[in-house]
């Protein structure tokens, strides 16, 4: 998330209670979670193991539990708790809103669009031209959708990202303030979840189409002329590239590439990255053929085992 | 699909911009896409493959891109584009009506009924006596629900099917013009999606209960008292016998039949056709004391390998 | 359920025209089915295979369909059809009030609260302090949510379970009686569904998160700071202790316990209860170390087969 105006750090400093390392007077453009970061962005670390990766990442400024100098062209901002300092600046700039109106009088409705009756749509939400929001859709806060989009009854977009920091006294929810970016002519069935962003955008490429109950994570990024059956689920931070195909009940795990033109047979599980062109099958995905064939082979166990005993 | 009243074949050519071949005064009844079609209707066909099948199926009248002879009996309408042909002939009898109101004018409530708050209810719906619709409901226009049926809360009926025609240049939807047809006594579970049929109806059989999440695809007919447990998956286009039970997360491919009393066990994937009064597990199905042996075949292969090694 | 007041054995007798064995003067202070009875209920018993545990179990009254002498400190009804006596009273103490108002007037809903467009809350439903209850989410009556409670669009709180009775002519409704109790700091995401008790109530504990379209059961108890990614489904009558994580789209069997801090890995099915403190995959599941060595095992059949036919 950009904010809406620069700000100096020493600005956070003072709304998150922590000490600048560096200059503080150097102007913030952005907050974004260590997957999304750009340079003027803020970011934070709070385990060790992370420390090299946030302090050498394209973040300009890095929230931080341990004492360290500023990397060359950075600034930090020392915490104890960095995790709060950060859900602390995005619910500065990101507050939620209640709405009191179905939809929200900030809401710019492109000419055309028909939004059904029961649909609510949030604050800052931009639907394009030609579009069908069908009743009972609810549709979050700063949701973005393009041209000839159609969305199916009672599904949700923009719906928080699943993201929780474990504390010994329980799970510690962090606040998102990305988006969910939806181009021209989606379709998308009855009673799915598009959640939004942490920091940046969840994003369904042009002319996807998507069945009912598809869930789609946090984060992740789609491609373009994708066909997801029903019941499909897509964890978060997952990127898949243009023409993939996931039959029924696929599921596919965090943090994670399909590549362009896979196909993913039904009730298949994804649990490492895939690549583009070919078919897959079963839970952990094989290559289609290699789990028919495996699934022959063990239909042969029986004569196997009867001809060892026979030796 | 039936039309409101009979109309001329040329008229549907002038409509269309295609060229009779044949009897342009012949009187056209219906329009079914070809799983569906009956005598007197128009379907059809666009894929060199399937010419034959669509010329000797039970329509009357053809949408076809060949040149070819009009069989005994039949007509046709010669286009470049048959989809788009039918597509626009569908559109001009089953225009999408935006509603206004939660509850359409048009819709058909039978006395005993309860609709809760929020639920929609759409154009030409019929619902029976002594229903109750819970809140937040999306029932789409032509549905037709029989007697003393329940459905839980933000369960969405009569979506789009899920079917597109794949362009070079991507996904080109094929308008829906099928219903919903529930008979007496079902009871349809909270979240769950029953799709119209493309040309002719979805049906839900009498007594027939859901739990919640059940996806149902287009054209699907379904028997009377089955039994489908939560987030159950079936595909479109298949054919559930009375008497089934599908346990929690099966999923069911697209194009087969389920026969009469079969239960199939939690999260099995069925793809193929199976035969009734069996029980089955896995995915893909095997009967399930089949599977089950197999199961325990593979807790062998480690002493298997073991009394290889030591010959 | 307990009843608002005790009512006289020979009272219910009348209502269900049953007749009483034993002591009608007795006082009955609520009813439950088997698996919920406390001293001073009725619940119901219908099939030989039960009787015993019926009649032997904490419930003082018991509606049977045997002449039998009623044990000590007990009370019978004889019926001839014991599961309609026991709906016949569940319906008369707790029966279904259409509402006419998205928020019933008689919800309690506690300060800073706040309630989306939508949002439809029933009768005798209780929401405690600060908490955010999305648009278009559905709460049926009697449900009891603490503070500082999250609920996204379009989940559906407390619908009824799914719980019939084969009859020759099909299935027969239990109908419900329960609630659903959701304990504070509870966040559950978008399109879920949570089932009531059938005669007790359903828990969510303390602190436990959920993601988008996960599915609980009547009558299941889930333990405190439990993580449940999106599509989960578990069925009624499920004991899930605390700190458990169950990963997307796993699915968990009814009747079992899934014991404090199990990890079950994407896409497992639960068919019998796990000890805590260890990581499940598969379905069936097996720790998921042994799962893994066999799928391991299962990539060397085709070497295996090869070593075979060259002895």
């Amino acid at each position: 998330m950009k904010f809406p105006q620069p700000i100096a750090l020493k600005a956070l400093a003072e709304l998150t209670g922590t000490r600048v390392i560096g200059d503080g007077s150097r102007q913030v453009s952005g907050i974004n979670e260590i997957h999304k970061v750009e340079a003027g962005d803020i970011t934070f670390v709070d385990h060790p193991k992370y420390y090299d990766k946030a302090l050498q990442s394209a973040a300009t400024f890095v929230i931080i539990n341990k004492e360290v100098d500023a990397p060359e062209g950075k600034a930090l901002l020392f915490a104890e708790d960095p995790f709060s300092a950060y859900i602390r600046i995005v619910r500065h700039f990101r507050t939620f809103e209640p709405s009191t109106a179905a939809i929200s009088p900030t809401a710019v409705i492109g000419t055309g669009t028909v939004i059904q009756p029961g649909a609510f749509i949030g604050h800052h939400v931009r639907i394009g031209n030609n579009c069908v929001i069908h009743a009972n859709v609810s549709i979050y806060d700063h949701t973005e959708i393009g041209d000839e989009v159609i969305i199916h009854s009672n599904t949700v977009i923009g719906a928080d990202a699943f993201y929780f920091k474990r504390r010994p006294e329980g799970y510690d929810k962090m606040y998102s303030c990305g988006r969910v970016i939806i181009h021209d002519r989606v379709e998308i069935g009855a009673n799915c979840t598009i959640d939004k962003g942490v920091s940046g955008d969840t994003v369904i490429g042009a002319g996807t189409k998507m069945d009912n109950m598809v869930h789609v994570g946090h984060d992740t990024v789609i491609g373009r002329n994708c066909l997801f059956a029903a019941q499909v689920g897509i964890a978060g931070v997952v990127t898949i590239e243009d023409d993939v195909i996931l039959w029924g009940q696929v599921g596919v795990q965090k943090d994670l590439t399909i590549g362009k033109g896979a196909v993913v047979l039904g009730k298949s599980g994804v649990p490492k990255s895939l690549e583009g062109g070919k078919t897959y099958f079963g839970s952990p995905t094989q290559e289609a053929r290699d789990k028919m064939r495996e699934l022959a082979l063990i239909k042969q166990l029986p004569e196997l085992l009867e001809r060892l005993k026979n030796r």
